[in-house]
């Protein structure tokens, strides 16, 4: 087993148990009704309106379910339980059913990712996570990352097609978080987490906006849309709810990360950082956010290293080097026979090497080696050896430089200096997952103490949860994406002069990581 | 000619030039937007939003529009015209135009009766009536009066096929009004006022239950429905609004009667009183309205009467009798030749007969007569005398008799003598077409000075262009459909009781009818 095994809180998985304020998008209430008689002879459908009024305020019914009410009514002696759904600007009655089916109110959490969608299956009655179910988004066949989808959606039919693979990927998930007899018609509110390319294909709009200068997505805050107009399949009126984003590049899964956190209450300043394909770093407290995103550089992703793969079984997940002897010990997911290293893996395997001074500061390998064997062939599942090469690490290094130049970029323009800095939120699925020491260790998350740095964990997925079953919550998402100021690193040229001066490990101000220069001095 | 040609004003009418307080259903707001800079990269849907929201609170983008927006705004030079609609929780979207098309905002007013559908076109501007068409109700050929339609809706597809009549005759008349190059879809609002069972088939919701005891309707008050829901080829977003019921009985077009009255708001007491196959009858003022409604005989339809007809050419409509040669004199609907006798004929005719001698007070022939011949048969278009019979004459007793008795109930339970009536409102088809003084003489009005007496008009259809044009007048249309006490006739034994005592011309006690009186001393 490697030698640094530290087991952080993953923060959406601690606050899943932490009921918020139940007041979900959608509810059911039982209603007595009175049957009509000559001298109550109210109609029916303004009965039942007058009612839900009393406690709700404006609710409207809609015309398909006029025609049911009155014959439900009689054929449940008046007692019906009536499920309304919050519009944003007021309610609406999306189903009437016989007797009391008050204990039975299912909602959906989702997490759109642009490589695995997950969703979970809420009960809105107190707000727990019953089940969840994840795969790939099916989108993946039309490309790996968001820019290539974004170039498939402009191709002629592409775009209704990655909405139906997306689509498809939702229905399939669904139909097995609901085996019978409990029918997927039983779902009545969704809430959805993803960045501003997925939302856009969801809702079947064009994403080529995103990618061109000024960077306007169609829409930021697409409010509520009914299940029927997306094609998933859950009660036709069950409304769905998305997180604001605040542009093309911070989506709602960043909003939901932060919302997650409560950086956005805290008096001390915290940095938030989700790598992935794209990176989104977002730094402030509760009297100011600031955030940006940029092309991270896909060094921690499947495909790009010379062996290289996902969080599949198989993936050398975690790595040691003995310093002295140079040797390797590693763990693969599930045990599986090594097929190759995932982000985990990768980021294990630079900081041993630093720390066994196989490569220098400069991140280069020394003695003239070009790759250092993680697997040899013999233990491997490809016959083949597995190995870390420079141009691994010089990949990498573009990432860490990318994460590095923004964070210090946001700091210096609001002013904050590396002290002040109190927490840090590891977001994203390589959050949920890259080892806190060794991140450090190559300078890709700050050197605090470890109390102050927090995994998020799937907080797309939680802060959908929230929004899904609190008002307040949407009400305070939507005030996040309207704090948030957001700096186009596109657009600054700043951001390629601090570039070039985070190329060191684990940074070229060492003083930056006391810690990681103790461990180095204790080496020498 | 008649001697006594009375023209009084016809209220909906000459309301129809007074401005409401412009609020309607939809509008249209010119915007000019910021196209996105790096300085500005807000989404097109969300600035788009937020300006209207500005004016106007909470506006919902529904995803149908939002791929429209940022093609559109591109291609008009960002600017714009939104056109939004009150859903009575908010705004919604409707539509967005290039440029400035603020000029054009096109609504309708709808009144449909059971036999006569009428569409006014509105200039949403002004609150101006562009044009008008009228055509009979299809829904005619299931059936002339309600109860036929209700019997014929609970047949197999009958519901279904009662709508699409309905609907077909809107349609037609729609496209009559908006002559090419005008799109109907320009139409972006409607209003109807229509009796409670019209409204049940227009939205496709079965009228059974209004005939069976306790006579509830599925709906009263079905708030706002799209146009597309209903399949009526305008603006598929268009806004409907329906006036509301108060019960089975008393629909919409009677709540408009009393919007357009002004009774609700009066500090004396006004009696409205609409006479067709059924009757309604409303009594109050600015504190309280009670109301009742029933079976009032069809003796005024055509069809029912031995040569009744609808008020159509070669209708007799206006009579004299020479009370000392008995000869008649008439005139008939567009001079055409005499074919039979419509509703405002007949009330003239017993007027004459009774003022003649030639009937008695208990409204019988004298000297063993059976009929009096109107028209010769070489004058008429029959080739045979066109008569009243003693049976027409007995139909059309019982169908006073029901208004007597029913206004005496009335009046009461409230406590109400009938010198305190103030306000007399001829409601409904007949009610714009009754000669006033013949219906009073025959006791089918209250003897009040005639200035008291108004002929309401057509006034379901202004009370549809009021409710179109005047979110205030929505809102009174309400607060008056929870105002009025209803009492059922049906269920009120003392009704009977009433009805056997006001079968005298023109009724029971002369002393109501002090004009009446008078006129017969003089004959006398």
């Amino acid at each position: 087993m490697p030698k640094h095994v530290d087991k952080p809180v993953i923060l959406a998985e601690k606050v899943q148990k932490i009921l918020v304020d139940l007041e979900p998008l959608t509810r059911k209430i039982f209603l007595t009704l009175d049957p009509p008689s000559p001298m109550d002879n109210r109609a029916d459908v303004d009965q039942v309106r007058q009612i839900l009024e009393r406690t709700y305020g404006s609710v409207n019914i809609p015309l398909s379910l006029m025609s049911k009410v009155p014959i439900l009514c009689r054929s449940s002696d008046w007692q019906v339980t009536a499920t309304i759904a919050d519009t944003g600007q007021g309610w609406k009655l999306i189903d009437l059913e016989p007797g009391d089916t008050t204990k039975e109110q299912y909602g959906l959490a989702i997490d759109i990712g642009t490589t695995t969608v997950v969703v979970y299956l809420i009960n809105l009655c107190d707000g727990t996570v019953l089940r969840h179910a994840a795969d790939y988004n099916a989108q993946i066949v039309h490309g790996e990352d968001i820019l290539s989808r974004i170039r498939h959606a402009a191709e002629p039919g592409g775009l209704l097609q990655l909405q139906k693979a997306v689509v498809d990927t939702l229905n399939n998930l669904i139909k097995r978080l609901c085996p019978s007899p409990m029918g997927t018609d039983k779902i009545t509110a969704v809430a959805i987490g993803a960045n501003t390319t997925m939302i856009h294909l969801l809702l079947g709009l064009n994403p080529a906006s995103i990618c061109r200068a000024p960077y306007t997505p169609i829409v930021n805050n697409p409010g509520l849309i009914s299940a029927k107009e997306l094609g998933i399949d859950i009660h036709p009126l069950a409304p769905i709810y998305c997180l604001p984003s605040i542009g093309s590049y911070l989506g709602g899964d960043v909003i939901g990360g932060i919302l997650v956190s409560d950086m956005h209450k805290q008096s001390d300043v915290s940095l938030l950082v989700d790598i992935g394909t794209n990176g989104e770093i977002v730094l402030g407290n509760e009297d100011w956010l600031v955030a940006c995103a940029g092309a991270a550089g896909p060094a921690l992703e499947g495909g790009v290293t010379a062996f290289g793969m996902r969080a599949e079984p198989g993936a050398v997940d975690r790595v040691s080097i003995d310093p002295a002897s140079g040797q390797v010990k590693y763990t693969t997911i599930e045990n599986a026979p090594a097929r190759g290293i995932c982000g985990s893996g990768l980021v294990d395997t630079l900081a041993e090497l630093f720390l066994s001074g196989i490569i220098d500061r400069s991140a280069h390998f020394q003695n003239g080696r070009e790759d250092y064997v993680i697997v040899p062939a013999q233990a491997s599942a490809l016959g083949k050896d597995i190995v870390v090469t420079q141009i691994d690490i010089n990949n990498f290094m573009a990432t860490k430089g990318a994460v590095n130049s923004a964070t210090d970029l946001l700091m210096e323009n609001v002013g904050v200096a590396w002290q002040e800095l109190n927490h840090f939120y590891a977001a994203g699925a390589f959050g949920q997952y890259l080892p806190i020491e060794s991140a450090i260790t190559i300078g890709l998350y700050p050197d605090l103490p470890r109390s102050a740095i927090v995994r998020l964990g799937n907080s797309s997925g939680e802060a959908a949860r929230q929004v899904l079953l609190s008002r307040s919550k949407r009400l305070e998402a939507e005030e996040i994406a309207a704090k948030v100021t957001y700096f186009e690193l596109n657009a600054n040229t700043a951001f390629m002069e601090k570039f070039s001066g985070s190329k060191f490990l684990p940074h070229t101000d060492l003083d930056r990581y006391p810690s990681v220069k103790r461990r180095l001095q204790t080496r020498v």
